[in-house]
Formats: C-alpha cells, sequence, structure tokens
C-alpha cells in the first residue's frame, strides 16, 4: 500500500482582523516591481470597506469576479491570458478572496500562470509541469475547505473534476473569521453544510484511516456547536466554522467524497447548480445510504428554515438526465469511497436516473 | 493584535508501514552523491528490524543516540562538529527516527549545519541567521508533539530553552504507528501524558483562540480514547495516540503550554529528569491550577499502575531550590498563558519552593 505524501499549506494566519496582516506577509514574495499581485475577489466586495483594505502597490491589480456561477476552465484560461497580455513580468503572486469559487480561481490561476496550454488540460491527477505561481487564499465564508485542500474543481466542456497536484494548495492562508460577517443565511447553511455533507461521506467512507478520521470527527463536531448549539455568540460561531472547514478539508487527506457529491457534479455540470446548495438539494435524498447524517441535516434545515430547491429535474429530457449520469458515474473514486470496490453492484444509471428524478 | 504566521509541516505521510516509503521520498532531496543523509536514531533501534529498513546510499551515515538523557547545546553542537569533519559537503539532509529527543536533536543538527556558532546562541525566539537544512522527523513513541512544533527543546548552559523560529519546524513528517510498537508501558504512559497535559495546559490558558482549541479539543479527545476505552485494538490504539500527539503539537500554535511545563523545566535543567515522566511528577501536584485535569491524570496513573517518581527534591540544597525556581520563573509566556498577566501576585518563589518540595 502506498500512502500520499500529502502537502499541507506550510503557512497560515488566524485570528478575527488577520486580514491587515496581508501587507506584510506579502511584501517579501514581491519578485519585481514590475510583477504585480493579482487580487481576485468576490464581486460582492466591490465598493465594500474590504475593498480599501486590499493593499495595493505598484502596478498590483484587483480583478473582481462574480461567484454566481461555478469556476470554469474557459474562464480561468480567459484570466490568465488577460493578465499576460496586460502586464510584461510574470505576476508576483495570486490573491484569492471569496468563498470556494475564488479559492478555486486563484488556485487555478496561479498554477496556469506558470503551466502552457488549458487548464482542462490539467483536470486529473499530477498532470502539471510546472509549479504554481506563489499563491494565497482568504476565504470570506466558511465551509468548502478549498483554502486548505489540494484540488481545484473546474466544469470543462467535458468534465467537472479538480486539478488535483501538490503545485495546487495555496501557499498562504489568512483565516479571518470576521471577514465572514454578513454572509446572508442561504449562502452560510448551504456552504457550511458542504463542510458537513464531506464530513459524513468521508467518515462513511471505505476510505477513512486515523489521520482523515480525527479531523473528519473534529470538523463535524464544531459543525454541531455551531448548527446546534444556540448558546454561541456570533464571534464564536464564526471562529468555530471558519475552523471546521478547514478541518473538514484536511479530512479528505486520506479519504474521499462520496455519494452527495457524485451526484451533485452531475447537477452542477448539467444546470450549473452552485455546489453548496447542490450538496444540500442531493443530501436531502440520501436517507438509503447516510441514515443518520440526513437525519440530523433534515433537523438544521427545519431549525433555520432554508429552504432547499426542488423540482430541478422535474422538465428534463433523456439527454440530459443520460448527461448527468454519465458525469456522475465518472466520479469513480467517490462511488469507491462510499460503496467499496463493487459500487456499480449497487449504483446502475437506472438507480441514478430515479434517484435524479425525485430533485 | 498581532497574529503568528504559524508554519506547518509542509509534507506528512500518515500510515501503518509508511516507513517503507521514505527512500522514495528521500530521493528527490539528495543535493549530490557526495553529501549524505544523516540518520540520527535512538539507540534503542541498534540492531532491531528497523536499522535494516534505513534506506541507506552512497555515503549517507546513521548516528546512534543514547535518549535517556535531555538533548543538550553541547550534544547539538559536538554532533554539528563530528558530522563537518566527516564529511567535506554539506549534508542532503538530516532525518530523525525516535522520540521527542531525537526530534529535537534532528531539528537542531539540521539548523546548526547551516548556522554559524553554537546552538546556545540561538535559544530564543527568531533569532537564526539561516534556514535549517532539509530535515525529516520519524516519531516511533507519540506524545510530545515534537514532529509538528515550531521549537526544539535543548538544555543549555545556561537556560532549557528551545530554539524557536519558522525554520525550525520538519519538512516532511513520516507518520507510521507500527514503529511504535513494542514501546514499554512506563515510557507510553509517561509519553502520552505530555500530550495530555499539555492539552489541559493549552486549553484552560488565556492565549488560547479558537484554531488552537480546535486541535487541542481533539487531542484531548484522542488522549481519552485511547487513555480510558477498553474497546480500541493496539493498533487503532497506536493509530490514534499519533494523532493525539500531531493535533497535540498544533494546539500550541497560538498557545502556550503552562504551569506543569514551566515547573518540569526546571526540574529538567537541575536533576536531568526526562520531559514526560518530569511532566507527571509536576502535574501530579496541581490539583490547584487544573482540577479536572489532575483528578483525570490520578485516574489513569491508577488504571495503568505506573509509578510517578517521588521523593526527587527530598535532599536538595537551597542553593538548587534556588536554581529550579529561577528556571521556572524565567518561563514567563508559560506563567502568563496559564495564570494571565498577573502571574507574579500567584506565583512568588516561596511557593514554588513550597510546591517543589511535594515532589
Amino acid at each position: 500500500m502506498n500512502f500520499k505524501n500529502f502537502p499541507m499549506v506550510p503557512r497560515v494566519v488566524f485570528g478575527r482582523g488577520s486580514f491587515d496582516q496581508l501587507e506584510e506577509i506579502i511584501t517579501s514574495k514581491r519578485t519585481s516591481t514590475s510583477s504585480p499581485f493579482i487580487f481576485l475577489v468576490d464581486d460582492v466586495f466591490k465598493g465594500s470597506p474590504l475593498e480599501k483594505r486590499i493593499p495595493l502597490y505598484h502596478n498590483d491589480k484587483v480583478i473582481f469576479i462574480n461567484s454566481d456561477v461555478e469556476p470554469k476552465t474557459s474562464q480561468v484560461d480567459a484570466l490568465r491570458d488577460s493578465i499576460k497580455e496586460e502586464f510584461d513580468a510574470l505576476p508576483s503572486g495570486v490573491i484569492g478572496i471569496g468563498g470556494g469559487t475564488l479559492m478555486d480561481l486563484a488556485k487555478a490561476v496561479a498554477i496556469m500562470l506558470n503551466n502552457p496550454g488549458s487548464s482542462e488540460d490539467y483536470q486529473g491527477w499530477d498532470l502539471l509541469k510546472n509549479p504554481a505561481l506563489y499563491h494565497v487564499g482568504i476565504p470570506t465564508i466558511s465551509g468548502t475547505g478549498a483554502e486548505v485542500s489540494r484540488t481545484t474543481v473546474l466544469t470543462g466542456p467535458e468534465k467537472k473534476l479538480g486539478i488535483n497536484s501538490d503545485h495546487t494548495p495555496f501557499d498562504q492562508v489568512v483565516l479571518d473569521p470576521d471577514l465572514c460577517t454578513g454572509v446572508p443565511l442561504n449562502q452560510w447553511f448551504y456552504t457550511g453544510m458542504d463542510c458537513y455533507i464531506h464530513c459524513i461521506e468521508s467518515l462513511t467512507g471505505t476510505y477513512l484511516n486515523a489521520f482523515s478520521q480525527s479531523y473528519g470527527e473534529k470538523s463535524l463536531d464544531l459543525c454541531n456547536e455551531v448548527f446546534f448549539n444556540g448558546s454561541l455568540s456570533e464571534d464564536e460561531s464564526r471562529d468555530k466554522l471558519m475552523m471546521a472547514s478547514w478541518h473538514g478539508g484536511m479530512s479528505i487527506a486520506y479519504s474521499q467524497v462520496g455519494v452527495a457529491h457524485a451526484m451533485s457534479y452531475g447537477l452542477s455540470y448539467l444546470l450549473g447548480t452552485r455546489h453548496g446548495v447542490g450538496n444540500c438539494i442531493v443530501f436531502d435524498h440520501l436517507e438509503e445510504f447516510y441514515p443518520e447524517g440526513v437525519k440530523q441535516f433534515k433537523k438544521m434545515v427545519d431549525k433555520y428554515e432554508v429552504e432547499i430547491p426542488k423540482g430541478l429535474c422535474a422538465n428534463l429530457t433523456d439527454d440530459d438526465f443520460d448527461t448527468m449520469i454519465s458525469v456522475s458515474m465518472g466520479m469513480v473514486p467517490l462511488w469507491e469511497n462510499a460503496l467499496g470496490k463493487d459500487w456499480k453492484q449497487v449504483i446502475t444509471p437506472q438507480k441514478l436516473r430515479g434517484m435524479y428524478e425525485k430533485m
């Protein structure tokens, strides 16, 4: 058996207000005054006080990005091309500020600024030719674990799949729970549930070992504290959900996600459903696979009176279903983790179609 | 407030049998065929099957080290000097195999092979002139957290204090729980209690934040599973204690140890008491500061019928006491973490002497 030599984020700052240390942190990483830092920032922060706190010098550039859609390989390539066109020198680094979409875009753009061709060429495992540029992740919503993971999940023309590599993780993460102040309830819930769901998938999976288990259990404990314990202050709740996301991301190191992610990738690919809500839509129907986890999930949905969209698949054609089923069944490691080597005895195209039809 | 930009171990392998991946891991790190890897190995492994599994090529060298005494600055300097004398080229790296003593020695030797002067010059915070050589930690007993920490604790002519720096952490850690097979009961207990005790100190300390808390809580949960849950297999127990140690080490990131460590440093400095047992000797008398933790600790001592040495201070002179008290009271951040800024209102030389006299 060969165990992964797992790359951890080598530098992390945690603390309320720690965003203000960004300037000090990146200054020594500037390669020259003509090599800008590129800040990819969720456009919800356009004109916000946070925008004014971004430390800009020389020819540094902020690019605002709308995160209503999942990140695409074409988007990554276009960002890379526009940056290369605008600047003569290679940037000093890429800094992502936002949720999972911005985390994944920052990782992917840092990779593609130093690798030839299209990002779709690298969807898979360990396909990169060169390391990424220096890149920093600053999450502003908690749950995805993208701040600590070894992947950047992109939707390409042929598949929704990550660029999984040792060069993908951030060189630096800044965890400032204050940045999560003011996230709308639905988004807070969907993204937090991404964490809850991947912990359930990881902890019940066949790939699990004690390393991943310890992170997954802690992440789940923290989710329970945040979503069930009414006595936390808002500050404490943001602190703990940020740590839940961090540990949840680590729990995938020697593990994998499972049925919910495999199916929600199909939804995202066909319908562009965003990852967090897509997981919730699917997980709501997975009692068969995760009875305890789904029971708790439904309690949380009730407690926060969050709406889980229904009827997404009501008007789909046979071709649509076939596409979703094909994308989903292509996620072999996820199914193997969830159900073991013989997963195809349980999961057939017919079975999946029946499940999707309920969503 | 300024938060530490904490350096994490950038690479980690976890798994039973993962030691056999060491060769593959270090091969690409060899700087030349005349630059050896230096393996610092606890001498309990001399002639053992593990010795034969150490991957030696070219002029690689194994140095066996007795860990009955705590690591010293003079020992680090002598090791560095003998390596420099024997080899023309700077080594490719240093690999430590053993417990906390070997972890600390490997870190310190890797540092001193690339820094001038004596290791005692660097006891303190962020004093290094140059980075360390590539260094790998492979723990064979669990609890110290030295495999993941930002320090290497050394006894010098003037003080017992760590070389705390961003260059101190290992570049690579191999966590193979199988290597902990056959550790004698007393040593297993004392070292495991190092973890338990620093979690109690960290979690009850004034420095704590949500980052450190989440690691400390998980570590403590795992300690409780290992030391109180009779239903774990030996394999599971070794797995979980290795993770307890890992998370326990991380829990110090934004926190500190406390009264037990501050006082046991005094014992070690004067009497050479080893760190694990020293902590146990002290903690046994700390109901006043850690009532719940000490109660649980005493239950564990009873359960495993472990002997906690007594009467160490019975025949000490006034000068001896003064030395211990002075070393202990010099550990300002530990006392501050435990008792707050006004710790000197509680901890006086008289108070400490009274406490030491009971030990």
